[in-house]
């Protein structure tokens, strides 16, 4: 039997370290409950210490996921430490995982510390994470350009000190396969204990061999490997979840390891993951891209397909790629729309949110002949689904655009539930339509990115929008979903508005920077 | 010094293979003037025997570009190869790419031809694309699934009647680095001649690893490699350019070949395959993706980067990104235009194109205060620029929306030079300018994707919406941008109409299946 491959998600940590892509504890739990259903491994939750927003993300995942490792970041400190222990507390399993810089620049330059210094420091924190969980994770930050000896040294210390996953990070992503794969050969050679603990490795994609680099060192006998959705993260992101594990998957032939991830989950958890975030997936993108398995989308193939596996290597059905199912239509009532959410894996927090959803539901019927399960994705990750977070709400808009006259929109938002209406004209109807809603909300925020998806195909397709906005070094995305673009747009700014006005979001997050 | 390693970009095949990535012939001109600016070494812009759209493309990519390489793919057959011949006689250096599948499954199921019988149809091709060029590739098709001992035989033949490149195509996407490296090695040591050609490889991305395949051949000899802008191609694309280039770059301790590649052109034509194509660039896209960059763009870094090389490997500046400068405005004149349009490397086909396209800046100007390169580079990919190819046109278009009512739409639009009017209701403003004009149009196309993005940042942004309709088995991309999303989306699908009813547009396209 293959040896089991320890799938680690860090989409709710390095993921949304991405800029604007904070998520709410609300959206944190819907992930985490998607990553436990594709059977995840260890789902890193976020950063205890970072924030209180990010301790009470952790400890409701800890409360709520029963089959994954619920895991916290903490730097080496006796603090973090505690807190991330503290805010993993509920969990049935639970890890803290720590970390210290190893490489000469970052000692030097940013801890300030000499390297026997570092390596008390790495041991003291496993003692200290040990009194909070058996199940202990250090990372030597920066491990890509440290020295090979000063690692095996640090390694060799917190070994014995108790740690039971030793992470290897590729924290800038410079490394390349052969290179990387040699060093993680070196470490289990060298390391007289090696052979106690499980090696993980976290590459970052800065050359685009995030994916490469975690294959190669499982191939030198790694058998953690720390990924993200969508190879969502810092900068050009995380080794994807996806293509680790259907590269394992794929070539049996080539590893001896298999995970335990239900790859018919992978698709879902693509699509939760870039309508909670506002991150895209690109057409072109491997297994989840739309394009991905395009040869089976109906494009003409001038019957060179004479047989299926000429031009195929993995099935699209395997990684959950379905056709678009209509599943409710005007006349579904509530239990319909219920059941079928919780098939999602959707649960909404009240009764009330759920009688907010339904509205919600029969109000898209009304606009949109077929219901897909995407729309449904995007009705509920519509924060208006959680009434009490909201400051601003919309409740009427009007917009006119005709050629060769300026275009121009009323809008009527409730404020803190008193009613203001304004009025602006903008260089297109939703220019107008966010400048009017400014008029009354008077934020000052900077619209730094506006996006839209199709969520599904068709003209009366719902339209998702993404709209970003800073203000005093906060970021957030705010989403909104509507057949009328407008409409969505609008929904979208406001939601912004709401998170930037909630105290929920966190204010010059600490980073990890594993 | 660095031996050369040669960059065969196949963006203007392999890419353009991807669905409704199909360009016109100025689109392909363009991209070709691009390749050449950033000293790409060989272009291959089509497979001439395709379609007599393909033909006329390469033929007018060979009248223009002087410094690149310009090659077109044949199949083994005469015939195909003498269309490649042709196409790209006027060329000042010309390359033919022939091909033949070498796995036992293509043989048998594809082809329906013994091992014997395709040698020797290689080696005749050879023959016959001597005639044309001295420069003359050979591909084994699927050589990834092929056996070693066929591949040797049949490129040692090759070899000896005059091939000058081989390529070593990853046809399905199933290698992995450490596996292809050795393949490559092996067959630099066991096919005799192997010393007198160029070996190349061209590896696509289904499992994540194109450009870790590509470097592991790179260090085991390969000296060529194919890729695309931004990794297109077919279902997850190709071996990304950017990624090759840089990773070679950032790493000569590792590499011992580097590229001619003039790295400042990289975000510039990125961004130009994107805007004609279509197909977004994932924020998390290593190189060219939005936050590839990120820790520059003033988002918050916690004081960590107290020296900037602690979390950068390169510069984004040294791959083309810079800041948005505004360039033109309200007041700029025609000359200024014209002069910043052929910076950019655009050149219009005629004085009629250009006084179409400064109209449009001057409409622009009066909408928007600041115009930015991006914004010049929508304004000319915008068809309304060759309005001989323009069987529809918008003179007028009237939208709105409001909550609670249904959204109405009004058109004028010209359809060959005759003036029509339609009006419609959809379920949103963008729908129901759709419906309004298929009521004149009545092309019965079906729309498979609708997708928008902000050019520039600023609720003045302009929105680039693209278009894709299919209809009898063709599908086309039409863009449109527009201050207005509502105009910008009416010209998107008004464009690809016109895409729809020239007859430019490929129907049932050959591929090439390398």
């Amino acid at each position: 039997m293959a040896e089991r491959l320890v799938i680690f998600d860090t989409t709710l940590r390095d993921g949304e370290q991405s800029p604007g892509a904070s998520m709410t504890r609300e959206e944190k739990i819907r992930v985490a409950r998607q990553l436990e259903k594709m059977r995840v491994d260890v789902i890193e939750a976020g950063f205890a210490a970072a924030s209180p927003g990010d301790f009470d993300a952790i400890h409701a995942i800890a409360e709520t996921i029963r089959e994954s490792t619920v895991c916290s970041l903490a730097r080496a400190s006796e603090k973090d430490i505690e807190r991330a222990g503290e805010a993993i507390a509920p969990a049935e399993r639970k890890r803290i995982h720590t970390f210290i810089a190893t490489s000469p620049i970052h000692m030097e330059k940013k801890l300030r510390m000499t390297p026997d210094e570092v390596v008390e420091q790495a041991v003291k924190s496993i003692g200290w994470a040990r009194q909070y969980t058996d199940d202990v994770e250090f990372s030597a930050e920066d491990a890509g350009r440290s020295e090979l000896d000063f690692l095996c040294r640090i390694f060799e210390a917190v070994i014995k000190a108790g740690a039971t996953t030793l992470n290897v990070p590729d924290t800038v992503g410079y490394n390349l396969p052969q290179q990387f794969s040699e060093t993680i050969r070196q470490l289990l050679l060298r390391v007289p204990n090696a052979d106690q603990v499980i090696w993980s490795v976290h590459c970052h994609n800065d050359l685009g061999l995030a994916v490469a680099n975690s294959l190669s060192a499982v191939l030198a006998g790694a058998r953690q490997v720390e990924c993200t959705i969508n190879g969502l993260g810092e900068r050009a992101g995380n080794a994807a979840l996806e293509e680790i594990v259907m590269t394992v998957r794929t070539r049996p032939d080539i590893f001896a390891v298999d995970t335990a991830i239900d790859a018919t989950q992978i698709v879902p958890a693509s699509r939760l993951v870039s309508q909670i975030t506002g991150y895209p997936v690109q057409p072109n993108k491997a297994i989840v891209g739309a394009n991905a398995f395009a040869h089976e989308s109906g494009i003409h193939q001038d019957g060179v397909l004479k047989h299926r596996e000429t031009y195929e290597i993995m099935r699209a059905e395997d990684v959950g790629w379905k056709q678009n199912k209509l599943v409710l239509g005007k006349h579904s009532g509530r239990n319909a729309f219920k059941s079928r959410l919780s098939e999602l894996g959707i649960v909404l927090a009240s009764e009330e949110a759920l009688n907010a959803a339904f509205a919600r539901f029969k109000e898209l019927a009304d606009k949109k002949h077929e219901i897909f399960d995407e729309d449904l994705q995007a009705l509920v990750s519509d924060e208006t689904v959680t009434p009490a977070a909201e400051h601003y709400k919309l409740n009427y808009s009007q917009v006119s655009s005709e050629t060769g006259e300026t275009p121009h929109a009323k809008v009527t938002l409730s404020v803190g539930g008193q009613e203001q209406e304004a009025e602006a004209s903008g260089s297109g109807p939703v220019d107008a339509a966010f400048k009017a809603i400014e008029h009354v909300a008077a934020s000052g925020a900077k619209l730094l990115l506006y996006s839209v998806n199709a969520i599904t195909t068709g003209t009366d397709a719902q339209g998702e929008v993404t709209v970003r906005l800073s203000k005093a070094e906060r970021v957030v995305n705010g989403q909104g979903a509507d057949t009328d673009i407008v409409i969505a747009s609008a929904k979208a700014y406001i939601n912004a508005l709401n998170k930037l006005h909630s105290s929920q979001g966190r204010v010059n997050p600490q980073k990890g920077e594993v």
